[in-house]
Parts: structure tokens; sequence; C-alpha cells
């Protein structure tokens, strides 16, 4: 689904006269600003504001550490010791202001991150767009049988049409219903507030959405996980390449310690130093759940 | 409509067995406990825990003043103060923890109040019942003409029933095809993530919302005001009902100094003491634009 | 107190550089970075970061009602209409970064503001500067007789003197003391945590410390009040001229609804529209207690 | 130090009369009430007020789960698992409020936990006893050599005497000081706002303090930490034995998630990984840098 024209015209517009600034500036991120990145069918993510970059937060650091610490440690080792140790202030000296279109259902597991600033449109105040999410066919998930809130595969043939139907076709109702009774021709018009209850979760709403960067990698870490509902993860994944760009050494850190990076259990630490002393550990012995051990399992093997 | 039996028959359970604590009780609190006050058509809060009273509020105020206040001045009198100059963090040391049934479109309003704890029922986890908000007759309002995001009055005739048909045939037809799509005979079974998305925002869910008392006093002040939407107003009102009865000189306090009371601007107080020395202001004398003017005129005359 | 050289070295260094972005530029705040603005003997406040002015609000609150509202009402006038609404969100969209120097019991009353990121100067790891704060002669002040939290006259003559050598004495000592537990020749040396220990509560302390512009305000309510302490007064006094030259028109909102504005209950509404008719109220009539009814009266007479 | 006797006849007064409640009761908190934990050399903890126990997290878990799933997995085992996955909201659903007198310098580092609510004794408006913390000879130790915010060995002999006499004489002082400018006998007096920028900041101070059970928890990691300043860790250690008894299954899934748990960064489990296989790996095929490799060898050989 293309990005609607009027918004790329006011991103060029918006991107044409560039401005002299004394603030700290991240290059990478000045290639972002204004910009909608697609997502799912008509949502997109764009960056429309920023503050600070990796040398912004080695600069709070280091005064939390006082004068004289300027030395050896380099900045992005700086950077990995703050992350290493749980140190998260100084990651809360970068700010970031994000324009996003997304869906209902979507925005409502968004919005449990609490931490941040938001303003949404309001459909008590304004009529919303006729736009709804519709799967892709290969997003057109079955439930999982193994995970209560997980997926399994595609759906296939009928299956597939039949829901790809109903999911097209209620919501198309629904909004011939709400623009029918939302009219004033002939007729009193139903109040805004009211007439949006007809509307489906699937129903796209936008808001401006602005974090700092310990809550956003907060954010990340939850929701660019693999257990996460696919249709926030490609918002999340969206917003991630972007966060590379701004504060390269801090995504750096933060990929390696905690995308990438395994918490263990105090049994956990004592099963793999068993391991490492060349011992075979059953879970019987673990002190673990079977569920702890499954889990244990699917890391080490 | 009636509250689940089960619901009913737990309270009676859960309210059998008192227990002793040595605690701060209170008792206009203790008789609320657990118990369903219906709200709109399927919904209903109920108290699940508190702590503190009104004389916490007074205890932690008057550490804050260090020893040898206990004297002249009451603990109304103190509870009063305190809200008058804006001491918010006494009123934090009262907790309530409230188990609500809601429609979608009211939890979207609710959940902009960021300083509360929230446990939603995960429509990924769980599969909803059929339950969606239909607004009595008397609340089947139109649009206001003057206020963007007010109501008129009630709408009347073919008009009301067409739209309680759509509102309930929309919403039906969506539960039936949320089923259909969830079955797993003959079919695989589309995920619980994804069928959910045709259901409308009229939808109820359910959640365990803490707060202190400060920052309900906040929600309730934008909530059960005038200016908010009937559909969630009815959920502010039946909680302030147990506030009234948990923290009465807290409640009294609020009553007077937030609900009652007026914010004067500068602007605002000059008029007034100009009018109190007999003079006549006019609009354009006053300072104010004419929507201030407008807002004036309406407490004052 | 002249502020360090090194500082002015280093502000100048960081104003030679301007670089272009495409984010909002406020010329205002620009002219404010990285200059310290003396206050206190030894204190001062600078701007080291910032994000947003005043387009960023109305840009955050128009999404927040949704397209088709850019038309009649000017930017100045719907800043006013968000304040006066007590609408909050859009003000979290601008944010401010400072760098202060203060002594540490105005930091103790100033982080009790938790809506903000610190980072402050740790004295477990770095060995502090000998820097105290001492009252100018004229911010001496004697407790008042009236207000067990406030103060009264300067002191003067010998007991003027007196004080004075004693808060110097005092902090002399301590810090040399301090620098005679770390020495580490001959001796062991303390550990820097404990040390510090002996310094009194006037030496000075450094932090970073960023907010959004709606918890600056609430900072600024209280803390720029009359009745805040003048040593913590001071350091707001001087950031609310730095807002003024940010956001204007938000500043003008926040002087006209919040500083020069009051707050009227119940009680004292009723009192001034019968006082408006022509009525004379009494205190017992008021329904105020009396030192209601003296702050009522401090204001309308 | 004994616990000033008034507070002990409060505690018994408080703790005479039980009453009747219909919330949940913790019996292990229950015997916590009000008791004094006595801290250093003049300081307390004691908890005046809680809310929940482990079946409120379990509940509050299963709303957010929805119904049907109160079956096989028994709460410990639903607590280990939520704590497992950063679940963090059921946690929120338990509150605790503590009555704590703690010098000053260990008050600035707790009161950066900013999600809490805080009433403290104000100087401004009383006046402060006269205690002050002096470290037991054997906590009088020497600055770390390899660690700039760490301790060596207790300081002995000549400077060990030295150093408490001046940590004494010098607080001594200060309060003979800080009483003298506060008299009126022959005098104004001077304010108490500034009369006590002469104490020390090992001078008492006491609040009242209340958080979540999560919140509890992140502070508890940080600060009963191994790297944790030793006088505000044995505050710490002394909370930590009241939330055991308050929420033993919350307790026990904390105690081997977090506080005997490792984390691990992408280098460190592949590391991990080849050594299970049998490879030696150096730091130089790690990945890892120096200072990584040495905190990962602390743990793992």
């Amino acid at each position: 689904m293309p990005i609607d024209p009027a918004l790329l015209a006011e991103t060029d517009r918006l991107r044409a006269a560039p401005r002299p600034t004394l603030r700290a500036v991240s290059e990478g991120m000045e290639a972002h600003l204004y910009r909608p990145i697609p997502v799912l069918d008509h949502g997109f993510v764009r960056v429309v504001d920023y503050m600070g970059d990796d040398a912004a937060i080695v600069q709070a650091a280091r005064v939390s550490y006082g004068a004289g610490t300027r030395t050896a440690r380099d900045d992005a080792g700086l950077i990995r010791y703050l992350m290493r140790h749980w140190h998260s202030t100084p990651f809360e000296m970068c700010e970031i202001k994000l324009h996003v279109k997304l869906p209902v259902f979507v925005a409502r597991q968004w919005i449990r991150h609490r931490t941040a600033s938001v303003n949404e449109m309001s459909a008590r105040y304004s009529i919303l767009d006729r736009e709804f999410y519709v799967p892709a066919p290969e997003h057109l998930a079955a439930q999982s049988a193994v995970n209560a809130q997980g997926r399994g595969a595609a759906l296939a043939g009928d299956e597939a049409a039949r829901v790809l139907d109903w999911l097209k076709a209620d919501a198309a109702r629904a909004f011939d219903h709400y623009e029918a009774m939302l009219a004033t021709e002939g007729q009193q018009g139903l109040a805004r507030e009211l007439a949006r209850t007809v509307l489906p979760m699937s129903t796209y709403t936008q808001w401006y959405w602005k974090t700092d960067l310990h809550n956003l990698f907060h954010f990340l870490r939850l929701r660019a996980d693999a257990h996460a509902q696919y249709e926030i993860r490609v918002y999340a994944e969206a917003i991630a390449a972007v966060v590379a760009d701004w504060v390269p050494a801090a995504w750096g850190a933060f990929r390696d310690y905690r995308l990438g990076g395994v918490s263990l259990s105090a049994q956990g630490v004592a099963v793999l130093k068993r391991r490492l002393a060349g011992e075979v550990v059953t879970q019987e012995e673990s002190g673990m759940s079977k569920g702890e051990w499954r889990e244990f399992c699917e890391v080490w093997g």
C-alpha cells in the first residue's frame, strides 16, 4: 500500500530546509527524519524529532562519575559497561519522537509501555479514515497447537479464503454503517464517540509517541522478540533499524547484552558449571521444573 | 443486565471469611470489598484490595513535617490544607485495586492514565465472551452541533431504530465470524491474536487496575467531569462513590477543591477584582480571548 | 563568584560549530545553549540540549484531534486552550536537558520531582571540590515567627557575624578533614564513600537533569513560588527565564494560568458570587475554616 | 544503639489491636508490622502497611490470561514463569509502606529509585535530632586500590583513631552550632532552612517510603548487591528478609532468577557453548573486551 502522497509531499517540504543548531546532531538520524517507513498494509513509522546521540550517553555517565575519568576507556567501552551493569539513567538522556500509524489492536499492546508520552488522534473529535488491517496471506496464521498465545502455519485453501472474506467484509460493512450513522442529511447523525464503537479492532489509528532510549530499549526487547505478535514486531523491527543508525554504540551494546543475551537462573548457572566440569545433569537433578528445563535446553542443548 | 452468578458466588465466598489484621482498616471500604457494582449493560467495578485510610494521609504528612505537629490542626483540616496547597505525596500513601469489566473503547480512554498498574485479560491467549456494549435508548445521543467532541439530544424514531440495529447486528455478526474462524472442527482455526481483530470496539474486556489515591483523584477529576464521555463517566462516578466511603475526609477536600473548585487565570482574577469593585468589564477589556471569555462567563455570569 | 574559566572555554568551543539539522529549532534556545547562568555563590544552570518548540506542542495536539483542524484557532490560542483544560500530554512533547551545579540541600528538594532523568556526579567515585554555599548577608534570614517553614528579616550585627563565621569555619574544617582522611601518604586513606559523610549539606554537587515541559512547568510552579526556599527559587527563576525564550507561547499560557492564576474551592466560588451580588460574607458564613478564610482574604481582600 | 522507647511503646500499642478485614492477609507480614528493625548505629526499618500476597500476583496474572487457565500450573510455578519472562505487572499488584530512619548520604542514594512515594521529615519545618552515623571500627574501610568506588580493609591504629575522632568531633560541633544558631534567647535565631546547611551528610533523617513489589525487587537487586555501599546494603538486606516472609514464592523466584542469576551477552553465550563443546577460548577469540572477559571469568573461571 503506497504512503499517502500528501504525507510524502509534507516530508519533502520538511526535509528541504535544514537549519543550523548548536545541539548534538546524529547524522544517521538526520537521514531518517520525517520519512515514513511503511509497516503492514496501511501503517508507517516516521521519526519526527530526536535528542542526543552516543556522546550524550557518555557525557551524562561521566558527570555521574565526576571529573578525571575521561581517560582510557573509550566511549563505546563505557556504553557497554553501562549496559552490562544496568546503569539505565545515562540512556535516558536520549529521546525520540515518532509518528506512527497502526491498527487499534496493535496500539492496545503498545500503550502498555507506560513510560512514554502519547498524543493519539481522537475518534470522539474526528472522523476516522476507512482503513483497516487485513493480514497478507502468508501471515494469516493458524492458532498454535502448543502455545496458547502463538501462531502455527498459514491457513490455506477454502479456510484462508473464507477468513479473509470475513475480515474484509465485516470491516467494510462496519465502515459503511459508521459513515451512515454519522451522516447528517435527513437525520440528526449519531455522536462520533458512539459511532466509532461499531468499528473493528483492525481499524487504523495514529499517534505521536515519545520516549527515551532506555525505555525504548525495553520496548524493543519485548516487542522485537520472537514471542511478540507479528503485527507489533514489524513496528519494533522498523524502529530498531532506525536506532542502529541513531546511536550505533548503544545499539551494539543492546544487541549483544539484551537481544542476543541470555539470563540464567541460579539453577541454570549451577547446571552449566557442572556440565563444564564434564558432568551429565538430568532435569530431576537440576533443581528446575519441567518448563524451566525445557526452556534451558532450547538454548543450551 | 444481571451480574454473572458465578461472580456473585465468588463474592459471597470471599466476604464470608474475615481475618484479623494489624493494618489500618477502613470500615467504609470493607463494606464494598469484592462486591461488583453494575455499570453500563454488561460492565462492573469491584474493589479487590485497598491500603490506607484518612489517617494514613495524615501520618505521612506529619512525618514530612517532623515531630511536634500533632497538636491543634485536626486531621480533616490538615488534609484540606494538603489538598489546597497541592501537596500530593501524602495522598499517594493510599492505594486501591479494582477489577473492572468495560468496553474496549472505554478501556482505551482509561489507559491513558499511565501512573497505574494494569493486568488485562489477553485476547491473544483467551477467547473473548460474546458481550458488547449497546447504548440504552436515552444514551443514543446525536453529535453535538456546537462541540466537536460532545453529544446532543438522544436520537429518535427511525434513526434510533436503524442505529441500534446496526450496532447490534454488526457486533453479533462479528462474534459469529470470530467463533467460526477460531473453530477447529474440519479446519485449522485462525490464531486467536488475529481472529480478535474482527471484533468491534464495543466488545467488553476485563482488567485489574491499581493506583494510588493521588492518581485516582486525577483520574476522577478528568473522567467524572461533565466533559468526559458518558460511558467512562459512569465508571468514574461508581468509583467516586466508593472513595467517599473509603477516605471521607480526603474525598471532602477533593470535592471542594477540585471537583467543585474553579481555576482562574491571571486575567480572570483581574476581571473579578474589577467587578467586585463595581466596574463593568467587557471581553475587549478583559485581556481574554473570545473562548476564554465565554468559559469565564459560564461560571461568573 | 566567577564561573570556572575551563567551563567558559568549553562553552565557547561548543558554541563555535553550528551544524545543520532538519529538526525543529528554537532560536531563543539556541542563544542559551551551553552558557552557564550563575546562581548563588558557586552554582550555575546551563542548557545542554533541548527538543521541540511551541509548534511541536500544537503538532502533537492536532494529531490527537485528527485531520481538518488546522484552521481558525491559531497556535497560541490552542496552547492556551490546552493549558486551561489541563491537557498535559502535548506539553510532554518538548524536552530540556540541564547541567546544574547546586548545594546538596537544594539537590535534596529538587530530586523530589520524580518524573525526570538524573545523572549526578558520584562522591563514591570522585573527590568533591572544596566548594560550599554561604548565604550573602542579605539572605542570612531569621526564622519566621509566623510560618514554621518561612523566613523573617536578615540577621544583623553580632548574630550575623557569628552565624557566617560558623557556616564558613565548620565547612572549611570539614573539607580539611575530608582531604586529610582521603590522603594516602603515610596512611591507607579512608574510602571516598565514607569520607564524604563529614561534609556539610552546603557542599556543591553537579548533575545532568532532563525533563519534559509539562513536568518542568510543575517544577517551576512549586519552586518559583514565593513559598519555596530562596536557594531553590533562584534556580527555578533562572530556568523560567530560559523557558520564556524557548517556548514563548507555552510560557505565556503557563504564566497566565498557573503562576498568575488562582484556584478557588467550591466555598470560595460561592463566597465570590455572593460578594458579586453585593452581599457581605463573614468567615462564619463562608463554610471555610479560619486558615482557608485567611488565605482567601489574602487574594480577595 | 537501642531503639527509642517511645517508638517501641507506639509499636506495642499498634500491635495490640487486631481488626477484622476481608482483604488478603499475609501472616508472615503481620508478624513484622510496626516493629522497628535496627540498622546501623541509629537507624531502623519498620513496615507500616502492606497490600497483597503471593496469591494477589497469581490473581492478577490470571486475569491477564483470562478464564480457563487456573488448572495445572501451581501458583509458585506461575510466579516463577512470570519472573523468568520479565512479566512485571503482576508483581506491581503488591505494595509495601516502610518507615525508615537513615543517614542523609544513604537517603540520597535511595531516592534515585524514582518509582516510589516518599514523605520525608522536613528540616525547613522541624528541628533535627542530634543523631549522626559513625561507622563501627570494622566498617571504617580504606579506599579500594582497584575499584574507584569500592572499599579495602578496615583502617587500623592511629589512622582509624584519627578518622573516628574527626567524624565524631566535626558532627558534634556542627550540631552545637546548629542549635546555637537556632536559639532565640537574646538573638533572632537563624531560619531552620538555613541552619541545617551546616549539618554533615551523616545526619539521620526519616521518611515514609512506599513502593510496589516489582520496583522493590529492582531496588533490592541493585542495593542488596555486593557492589552497593555497605551502609545502604544493610537496609536492603533488612527489607529482603521481610519480603521473604511476606511473599515467599515471589521471593524464591526473585532469589533464583535475579539475585542468584547471571546475565550473559551474546559473546558470553557463544564462548560457553564452545567451552561446553570442549574448546579452549582465549579473550582475544572471545569477542569480549578485557573488562568483559575479566567479569566473565569471575563467574565461569
